[in-house]
């Protein structure tokens, strides 16, 4: 019998997430029902949002449950299928979860999806292709929503979403400002990723150096800001946004743990007359369909060059996820499995 | 000779606003050129953004020069006329200043508009059917945009934006719940102005107890907020509102003196998925005559019915001002000039 690895949510962060709260556990290999498949899981992805889910606190989603399989998204192969419009050897996509396998009803809505992999690799399905890619675009598109000329700033600029908002952002003729990381991730998102300029945050630690940075990297100011971070960098783009400046609010990693972070300023909301919307994407799926026809076709131009950090092996995923959360990952954090 | 008594900036407030920023002096008349007209003033509108322009920092307007009249917004009558289009006892609205007499050239759009005291009093083309009512409108109408039966809060209820968002809210068939400064304006938002509930903020002075206040007053959670305070206020109602809820942020007057006051939990806005968006009417001309014609509407049916606090003369006008920061007034705060 075929043992399925897991990992499940065991007990919830006090303060910091550490990898004593997930637990490695081994189980059967499930039994696929009538119009079910199972699918072998090839990529697992690590993302940001999964950190506000271990909280038991009021957020969009409902908190993980204790005890269960943590969830998140998936790439595979169907190893058998008891459904008629999918075969073995077809490549899906869908929320398997921190598991080797899963068997899943394809005809729940958005429970699995077909993915072609002749121009795509099947791993990027879960960034700049999925998930994260269709969250850059929906910031980008249907919030801030540029023009030619204007200047957009994203931070976590060489992540998953970072990386397809640069391009997606270039694609429409705007000046785009990345913020990460340390020097490498800095270089690389301006020679490989597109950008045009990107700050370095830790040589950037406070609200009136970053807010330099930004002078010195916008010169026109900012008119679009795609937030992932939170904290003082968000502080000090608020202080270099221009009049109808536009904020697409999408993560707030940086207080995730523990305490919430204030926002310093809030009359420059004011001030500035910006638009802020917090959004998450899996409530537009009538975007889903565009977005990732663009951000293939970037791919497929090679326009669009997004980097991964894998980690081997399901027992590899709580380090990698921690890891995630602190910006040691380069690029879209994948768990590999097979 | 006549002479014309005039109000201005002495010298900007270091932290708060006191009276010795402000100077009393006196002028001659102004000459009418060709083309101008005379306008004797018989109202002075005292706002919150005024107390933002006596600060020489950034904001969405110049700051107000050192030595020049205060500006404000005025009502009054033509007493001499070389315009053909204006005649001696027309009634008029306009910026005229902390003065008693102003000189306007009406070819200049926006400068001067003559208004209907028929149905409407003078003195209300300066609140209810003035500049607070149109930004009442627009955040009602243009950004909280709200269905029947949604839950609006509005902060500085008994003031001159307040009351008229309220019988714009109602007539619309929401919810309408106020937050002021007393029991005598709570009573008065429910009993005349048409609030469905209104909380005494010094009543329940930290977010704590304000969000519990809330939670009371607003059983099926907070759609739409209208922001004219900042500070706990703004904190408490986000901790309270719904998914999807809209903002219209228009004034932060809590934090005009001294530092800026931080929001504690902007997480928040992307927890619920909140559209925000700060404005100022002045922006949006386009909307002015749909807006009034609604505003004037609901004054004749006995619908809107503002009150005013009226300080008398022209030398009042500073301690009227620094009272109206300190929420002393009760209502839309003038002064009467004539």
């Amino acid at each position: 019998m075929t043992v399925n690895q897991q990992i499940l949510l065991d007990n919830r962060p006090q303060g910091e997430a550490v990898e004593s709260n997930f637990k490695l556990v081994q189980s059967p290999l499930p039994t696929v029902g009538e119009g079910e498949v199972l699918v072998r899981h090839h990529y697992l992805s690590l993302d940001p949002y999964m950190r506000g889910r271990m909280n038991d606190s009021k957020s969009y989603a409902q908190p993980q449950p204790l005890g269960e399989v943590m969830q998140g998204g998936t790439v595979g192969e169907i190893v058998e299928s008891r459904h008629p419009k999918f075969q073995v050897g077809d490549k899906v996509v869908g929320m398997g979860g921190w598991q080797e396998y899963s068997v899943v009803n394809p005809s729940v809505p958005g429970a699995l999806r077909k993915v072609d992999t002749t121009h795509v690799p099947l791993s990027y399905y879960l960034g700049a292709v999925g998930m994260p890619g269709v969250t850059a675009w929906y910031g980008l598109v249907k919030i801030i929503n540029p023009k030619a000329g204007e200047t957009v700033v994203v931070s976590a600029a060489t992540g998953a979403v970072g990386s397809a908002f640069a391009a997606l952002a270039k694609a429409r003729g705007c000046r785009v400002v990345g913020i990460a990381g340390g020097a490498e991730k800095c270089r690389y998102a301006v020679e490989e990723l597109g950008f045009d300029a990107c700050i370095d945050y830790r040589e950037h630690p406070d609200t009136k150096t970053m807010a330099k940075a930004l002078k010195d990297a916008c010169p026109n100011g900012i008119d679009g800001y795609f937030e992932n971070v939170g904290g003082y960098i968000f502080d000090a783009v608020l202080l270099r946004t221009n009049a109808f400046a536009r904020v697409a609010l999408c993560g707030m990693i940086a207080g995730y743990d523990g305490q919430p972070l204030p926002m310093a300023n809030p009359a420059l909301l004011l001030v500035n007359r910006i638009k802020l919307e917090g959004f998450i994407v899996s409530e537009h799926m009538e975007v889903w369909s565009e977005a990732l026809t663009e951000l293939g076709g970037l791919v497929a131009a090679g326009k669009l060059k997004p980097r991964e950090t894998i980690a081997q092996g399901l027992a590899a995923a709580p380090a990698a996820f921690l890891g995630l959360l602190k910006g040691k990952n380069f690029g879209k954090q994948l768990v590999k499995l097979v």
